[in-house]
């Protein structure tokens, strides 16, 4: 491998003391590793810098365990850093200093489900695909999506969102309260399962989107929602992809309660039709959802077209039945993985920008110019009704030079997109990888009120140090 | 007056020096007030206490003087107290160490639209009502609508909703992004114009509801809506209040995506007939409000007409007509002024509880049979949608055997709420009046980290002190 962390990242290793290793091994047993196989695999995460290993990874089983090892690490000022799935994309996980990898994994049991209240609460390793397994016979679901299998818990810590934010909200709208082993081993329970409150700080959103750095989650209680009694998918081609994005726009603007549109360019089209097997047109494309009753669900459905058909959408396919939708969506949500399999032993620079939705086809269409200068295979997907788009620039990781050409590509839409009142992370969060952007987005006064926070819960930089805020800045 | 500030809020003033009321003569000239009158309406807000005076008012009119208030304060350790439009109900406003009050209501100017984008910036002052009447001819609106025409800024400091969060949340959700001066003098912006992100921790929301102790918010960006294609109201009398949520937690429970759903009592009733000349039952009645369109709101209210019916609902009445409509919501509106006028010359103690909304009825009528037992006139309201109401306990500012019987029907009906794992405020705030309560519902860790943040933001504790945390605890 090849594409070592940003400069902005890179941090001195600290010592990593035996008699901390001792004592978690009393503890924990065969439940404390330090293979190289283990800890590899939870240096890594899907981004595509070179993995950075722990000293050791612990797998806990509960919150109390959780507790013990924050403890012993602090006794020691050894890093923690907190690992879930492992599917985040902004290296959030590579332990830049060492240090000790608490994988939740097993904290995997759905701690209660309230159908009558519509939230459940779960331990932070159960994933997105188990909770709305556990949902199945509720009548309810949890809408938040991303294209991994992510764990609760990480999605928390990382603000994720999905194909369904345009209707339900991110991980910031749908948390309603969190379990966190703070750095000084206080366990802290934020929020109530009432749906708003406006009793003190609001702690959990402080921790929603903190990336381990402020504390562990370990438990998290979400909204859940009514299964729509109704629902409906459509795919439909367009010509160019501004037209898509501004038959987007005009549906949000009409108010249409729309569930779920996706955009994927003709590039990206391609890599989904390989990898599900599927034959869409290879044209900049629009998948739609809506939810409701029988009969709003139709009128939603009529309004889109018409609006699809003013911009020369094509080929309106309905897929009513659920076999035929998931399908569908299984393919969107595999996107990332088929787009992968467009250049075979490639890893994805993928951005992530966030504009205000007037600025979204000028955003989107200027950047498609940039791609046509370069090199590298760069499919587009997005959440466009969020006024949210991926691009993944497809890079061999043997060669130094793409990676530079990958970074050339994202700062140059990350500027755009700050210009046009946007954010350079939609759903993704900084990780190692946008520290500057940070500093660009917000300024010095409010990222120093960040690190101000960071300093009062932290003040030895135990918790997933390296990550958001740059070494230097 | 007779309602001293609660024990765990009396605080020592701090002195006034004279060298700062020279230096803010000298820079703001008129617009600096010491006159009694001036100091009084400033000192003061809906909550039951007594005033306590700021020792000077400064009127600002931009951010920048906002900084430079807050500098001089700064210099000479004065506190420093934000005022939007007087409407906040826990005493939010008082000065219980004395200070500057820095009146906000100047500060009205609309500081863009994007209509395109549906969103809006507003400096602080500027109140809900002026933000709705500037937008008439957008064909969008602001929603969150607590019942004063609240200011902005002040809405934000409190995490504020009102009657229509059942559908569009609250501050939580519908605040972007925020201009703040920090207690030394640093201005910092937060957010973006984008609907989401995930660039580092959420210092919107950490200002939102920090009701002005962690610094003075100056311009507020907010999410608005399209006005809905159709819109109908009704109001259905049922024979308990019972009857009346669980109607209530049906609709939500079906996924009825209802706009505004309110719950007034045959006390309240009986108030707001006399007060705004109606004649509705005096029955425990909902108020119910559909958005959508033509269509949509028709079948909305079909489902919710037959679940009324269920349980005892009668007199399905509509108002469809525009003018129909604000009377009925004026109505519901100035229902805490309605309430007072149950009893010339009293001040209102408030309850504000939420609850998971399976626990609502019980909530509700246990509260019920609380009330029955006391002499206060207690009528009840609620934004039961959420989960939320209000009970409105009457007293006698010269009787301050009321106020203890007021506080101790509170603590009942919020130690209940609290072992339903609710909240002690939905949306009006802790002030001075629920801090020990804020110690109860999160806990002394959650307490602590909260603590930690205000230390790390305003260690001099000049930002509204005396609010949220208790001085001894």
């Amino acid at each position: 491998m090849n594409h070592p962390v940003p400069p902005a990242a890179v941090r001195p290793r600290r010592p990593f003391p035996s008699e901390l290793l001792s004592a978690l091994q009393a503890q924990f047993g065969e439940r404390v590793s330090t293979s190289e196989a283990v800890r590899a695999h939870h240096g890594r995460d899907e981004s595509p810098f070179d993995p950075q290993l722990p000293d050791a990874v612990v797998f806990a089983q509960s919150t109390e365990e959780v507790r013990a090892i924050v403890e012993s690490c602090a006794r020691y000022d050894v890093p923690i850093i907190p690992y879930g799935n492992g599917s985040s994309l902004e290296g959030q996980l590579l332990a830049v200093e060492g240090g000790v990898s608490i994988d939740l994994s097993g904290m995997n049991r759905i701690v209660s489900i309230a159908a009558q209240d519509m939230t459940a609460t779960v331990e932070a390793g159960v994933s997105r695909k188990a909770l709305n397994e556990a949902l199945r016979d509720t009548g309810l679901f949890f809408p938040i999506d991303p294209g991994a299998d992510a764990s609760l818990g990480g999605m928390s810590a990382t603000r994720a969102s999905g194909t369904n934010a345009v209707r339900y909200g991110t991980m910031r709208e749908n948390v309603l309260g969190l379990t966190v082993v703070l750095p000084d081993g206080r366990i802290v329970k934020t929020g109530t399962r009432a749906r708003k409150s406006s009793a003190g700080y609001d702690l959990t959103r402080l921790f929603v989107g903190s990336e381990g750095t402020l504390g562990v989650i370990t438990e998290v209680t979400v909204r859940l929602y009514p299964q729509p009694e109704a629902v409906s998918a459509a795919v439909c081609a367009f010509p160019s992809m501004g037209e898509a994005v501004r038959t987007v726009i005009e549906t949000i603007q009409l108010g249409v309660p729309i569930a779920r549109v996706e955009f994927v360019d003709a590039l990206a089209i391609r890599a989904i039709n390989r990898h599900s097997n599927l034959t869409l047109p290879e044209s900049p494309t629009l998948f739609f959802e809506f939810h409701g009753s029988e009969a709003g669900v139709q009128e939603q459905a009529e309004r889109v077209e018409s609006l699809a058909g003013e911009h020369g959408g094509s080929g309106f396919a309905w897929a009513t039945r659920p076999e035929e939708r998931s399908r569908l969506w299984n393919a969107r949500h595999t996107a990332f993985f088929a787009m992968l399999q467009l250049k075979p032993g490639c890893r994805a620079v993928t951005t992530d920008v966030c504009v205000p939705i007037s600025r979204l086809a000028d955003c989107v269409e200027q950047t498609e110019q940039d791609l046509l200068g370069s090199p590298l295979p760069c499919p587009i997907v997005g959440h466009v009704g969020d006024g949210n788009f991926h691009v993944a620039m497809l890079i061999d990781p043997a060669k130094p030079e793409e990676l530079e050409e990958a970074e050339r590509l994202n700062r140059r839409v990350v500027q755009r997109a700050l210009e046009m009142g946007g954010t350079c992370t939609g759903e993704h969060g900084i990780g190692l990888h946008k520290m500057d952007f940070l500093l660009d987005e917000h300024g010095p006064a409010a990222v120093g009120a960040m690190r101000a926070i960071k300093h009062a819960f932290d003040p030895r930089n135990l918790m997933n140090p390296g990550k958001i805020f740059s070494y230097s800045a």
